[in-house]
């Protein structure tokens, strides 16, 4: 259906990585220790708030099982969900010959992505989770480090090497230092976002209010080479529970809390002060719910001046900050759309979700035709990709690609 | 200013309750051990997640307690809050005497309501905690028995014996069958609300999804009464958190969280649907991320109902329940009221918090005013007594009552 509307760039998908990753792209003397595949045999498999149970059982059903150090992370379905029948998406062990190769295959990918009428995609890491924490648990830094440049190298080599696949990389959290010069390493090669975690605290590194401006490294080089730090929601390896009896569709429902919560964080920080030009960008954690915080967070802010604190962080109300450097995203978000004045029309982007069992592939131009019906096409294309097209730099990366100027 | 906007109902308010409560009401045997106030000086107060720390000084400010078993429990100025200059308004130890007169005594209360335009309130404890967890917490249930039946009497008998003055009752957390007996022995005096935990998981009790439907002998009371389940943020004795080093205002912006998780629970539960006359209420949560939750609850239904489970406990989306028996409440959001035709205009009340820190008083009337403007008459209305008049069944209890029919 060509109507004329725009070719998506989807600002959320994820790579589920293929086996050969580490092994090949750790310096041999790594590859021992390295991240690696192996099949076993799983039944009884669930997952409560995130945390993984299985049953070693060689008769039962095969799944793929990433290695690293003493931990294993299985392969479900729920995360390789794309093209699978919606009754066949539970928490169940899975296979890379079940996956549809668009979870590990850049061409794959590539294909799949033009059946749905997207252009460009980011996607975030799987084993590793959201913000390479794995990465960063373990206490062999050199290991660790050295895990992640190869995640990097692969990711731009490899992953990307078709430009309209966008680079994201992993920083190390033990060392913003580190952290710094490895985002510096990567904006050198053209990549302009790293993945970080929502709330750093709950993963046990300092939070960003830090006294001692632990981050400070990191988002100095970050906004000095226009790198976005992107965060997803569960990338403190957290999600909101009230009740481990609670059925998943409350979880389900507010998966976006701890971006919420991120949000107040970020805007209450100083941060977004220290560095006018840091942009941060939340995945999956829609928008419908950013006016509601935006008006309470200056009403806290102006009521707070008085009790002192807070002025000296922040000279201008956190809406200010929200605007000028901090971007949402939505796949389906009816209500955040119609309230799109109160966010910002320049604020907003979309994503696709491939290959997760949240996500609109392959009906995604479908879906966000419907979601954005009435809306000013100038503005369809600003969420859809030009606000992508700005934040990431896209417009030097892809040759040829159309924006609303050209 | 009489330019005939609706005198206020506040829904939400609090009350500190006078030192002679239980001294007065339990009967003669629990009296030297029920909650009685001591004075101690008290330096180094603080509050990190609502958990109070001092250090003993008697040449220090002096702080009146609340003691109860092996617990002391302070007062402070943000509790007390109504009358103070703001710069006043901080963690810090009040004494009654400090205290307006309005936070203990209903006839001081009655004034300062006339004084704000508002015509009824109901109030929530204070010492022990929003939904009377401390009584809950005791392991002598005769002893916590009887403070929640003298808490009852007094608050029926003594601050509620103006009708303006709205009742609103405790019920024991260990055993829902007498919390059922207790909430019919109210209800037959006219009581029309219970205070309960928005998340008793988080207190250690069943949750609203407990397999065994734990709670159904207080829910079946409140249905069969018309008494309304009304939950207080914080009633699960948590607030949100991101670190213990973010400022203030990240707590304090994020405060509808479990609130909203709360709502999360009670759509998915199936307890509105197997008690479709069972009305809750929301206080101090706010409105104006409903209808992103609504929307997004819906969504979770329709996609999950494939999955199988969530069909059997919900025949309807979860916004038909929310329509029909959910009600918010809001202090200050704009935002909200904007949107309102998202929330319903049935299904949302006024507050003024009174006498805590977030409170409006005494401009209540200009704040509704300038929050309210623009909406149809008849809307402003509803909000701001019709609501309240209709849920808590205020014609019958307040004499001369103006209501929009009348």
């Amino acid at each position: 259906m060509d109507d004329g509307f725009p070719r998506i760039i989807s600002v959320d998908d994820h790579v589920i990585e293929a086996p050969h990753v580490w092994q090949t792209y750790l310096p041999e003397r790594f590859r021992a220790e390295g991240p690696r595949v192996e099949r076993s045999g799983v039944s009884r498999m669930g997952n409560v708030g995130g945390v993984y149970s299985w049953e070693e059982d060689p008769s039962a059903t095969p799944c793929d099982f990433w290695l690293f150090e003493d931990r294993r992370y299985p392969m479900t379905r729920v995360m390789a969900a794309a093209g699978l029948p919606r009754e066949e998406v539970t928490v169940s062990p899975v296979t890379f010959e079940e996956m549809r190769p668009g979870c590990y295959d850049p061409a794959a990918r590539l294909a799949d992505m033009e059946t749905a009428g997207i252009e460009a995609s980011l996607s975030f890491p799987t084993f590793p989770r959201f913000a390479g924490q794995a990465f960063s648990e373990t206490n062999d830094r050199d290991l660790g480090f050295a895990c992640i440049q190869a995640y990097n190298d692969w990711m731009v080599e490899e992953w990307c090497a078709d430009p309209r696949m966008v680079p994201i990389t992993l920083v190390p959290f033990w060392d913003p230092q580190l952290a710094a010069g490895e985002v510096r390493r990567n904006a050198a090669r053209g990549v302009r976002a790293i993945t970080f975690s929502e709330i750093p605290a709950y993963l046990g590194w300092p939070s960003i209010h830090d006294v001692d401006r632990y981050w400070d490294p990191l988002f100095a080089a970050c906004a000095e080479t226009g790198v976005v730090v992107c965060m997803h929601i569960g990338s403190g390896s957290r999600m909101p529970s009230t009740s481990a009896d609670a059925p998943p569709a409350v979880q389900s429902t507010a998966t976006f809390t701890n971006c919420m919560l991120s949000l107040c964080d970020w805007l209450f920080s100083g941060v977004l002060e220290r560095y006018p030009t840091l942009k941060i960008a939340y995945s999956e954690g829609q928008i419908g719910w950013i006016p509601y915080i935006l008006e309470r967070a200056d009403h806290v802010w102006e009521s707070n001046r008085a009790w002192g604190g807070v002025a000296d962080l922040l000279p201008d109300p956190p809406s200010t900050y929200f605007s000028r450097q901090v971007f949402g995203c939505f796949f389906s978000d009816r209500f955040g759309l119609e309230n799109l004045a109160d966010i910002g029309e320049d604020n907003v982007m979309f994503e696709c979700d491939y290959p997760h069992s949240d996500s609109t592939w392959p009906d995604t131009q479908d879906v966000a035709r419907e979601l954005t019906f009435g809306l000013e096409p100038a503005v369809v294309e600003k969420i859809m990709r030009g606000n992508a097209i700005e934040l990431f730099g896209l417009r030097d990366r892809i040759p040829g690609l159309q924006t609303a100027g050209a």
